[in-house]
């Protein structure tokens, strides 16, 4: 990140720049931090002393301030009296290479649990039936389940599936099974491929009450139509993810 | 989505499980719509009536008013009086199956120009000189860059490249290009492969003053590792992108 300026007359302009300056030197070393945070941690989960991270990245006690302010906000950190700066949260990591259930990605990081809040028919809505490729107003199972890693809540998923698979899956245990899973097993078929859309958006006051999130928390939206392997579309499914608890990653490539 | 329960005595459980019931299809039904609003969209921009939209959807007028409220707290949607519920927001879709830059990825939607914030040298902090391979504290160019679409500001950029070629990067035009297609063309090499982790965060105040979006907004941060054809890592970006202005889409395998 920029290096520390000389200090300059006190004017209000030049004021309001070293505050600019400073604003975006401690977001660069909050990102830093954070990234740090996920990968390779802190030793027993304690930021180095101020003075250390100042000296290391080269910037000033405000700054490394204000970056830990930052972290602090987004609920990452926390200040212990007489022991520092300690990492609270967890994020877990969810692919994007392989499509994989929550269960399944996460299985190195504990147990996932399944609280079904819905599940039972429904007529399909217009854009559903579309893209199960179903006819309009025909029946489809509808789930709604809230997500919990090791009891804390991760996701608010919905889920359609057609009647045909979706009456098999009524009879099956969803608190303690991924979908994709259960729809392999019914189908005797893998899974084939899925489509997915991801956005951040700010829960709603009902979905953060669900998710035990505050109002306004950010949430990675995602939107999935997945495929058996023969192609025909089987899985629908809007998914909110608590942004504090969950990262994607994956590879891309350049060409094709 | 659940259709409409029948009305239950006005006890106060059961009034408040009518209330949470509703907000959950309000939700579910919020979720299509927007899902519409970003895919085939609506005649005109303009969303049916009310009436209309419960009728499509099996759901009460009032299920239907608290999705597009939930809509209109997001900034997708407004009332116009004398036209309807019109889409105000356009969301861009940024590919998740293929590297590129940004102005590559939305040629189709208008013209990418950067604001450069930033650009110099600066001593590499060691989380960046161990990813990109350098001896810590060997210096690195330092870009940050406010990205437009068609004037909007869409992403708050800062990008570490290596001074042997971030020297050349600084003789040339930021404003008007991606930085990939920069480095492609003074290496002399296609880019290969790169490491991406996305997250949804709340904006800080100084990132949502700089991207123009209310405090506390969603942005979907994207952290990439880029590499060029021979595997050297050349390129690592901390990318704000505003949850309202972008979307990220893909294709998943269930096997590699």
């Amino acid at each position: 990140m920029p290096a520390e300026r000389t200090r300059e007359h006190a004017a209000p302009v030049a004021a309001a720049r070293r505050r600019r300056l400073r604003a975006d030197r401690a977001r660069q070393l909050a990102d830093l931090l954070r990234h740090q945070a996920r990968t390779t941690g802190f030793p027993g989960g304690v930021l180095p002393l101020e003075g250390r991270i100042g000296a290391d990245f080269g910037v000033s006690r405000n700054t490394v301030r204000q970056a830990l302010d930052l972290l602090r906000t987004e609920g990452l950190v926390e200040r212990q009296p007489g022991v520092g700066t300690v990492l609270v949260a967890e994020k877990y990591p969810h692919g994007l290479d392989r499509l994989q259930g929550l269960a399944e990605t996460l299985h190195e990081h504990g147990r996932v649990t399944n609280e079904v809040r819905t599940a039972g028919p429904v007529p399909a809505p217009a854009p559903v039936a579309r893209r199960l490729e179903l006819p309009e107003r025909s029946d489809v199972l509808c789930i709604e389940r809230l997500r919990r890693l090791n009891g804390l809540p991760l996701s608010l998923d919905l889920t359609y599936v057609p009647m045909d698979i979706g009456a098999g899956l009524l009879d099956c245990d969803l608190e303690h099974n991924d979908v994709f899973r259960l729809i392999e097993r019914l189908t005797g078929q893998a899974l084939g491929s899925a489509g997915i859309t991801l956005e951040a958006v700010n829960a709603d006051a009902h979905s953060a009450a669900v998710l035990e999130a505050p109002r306004g928390a950010a949430v990675l939206m995602l939107e999935r139509l997945t495929h058996l392997c023969d192609g025909r579309p089987v899985d629908l499914e809007f998914i909110r993810f608590r942004g504090d608890r969950i990262t994607m990653s994956g590879l891309l490539h350049r060409s094709h």
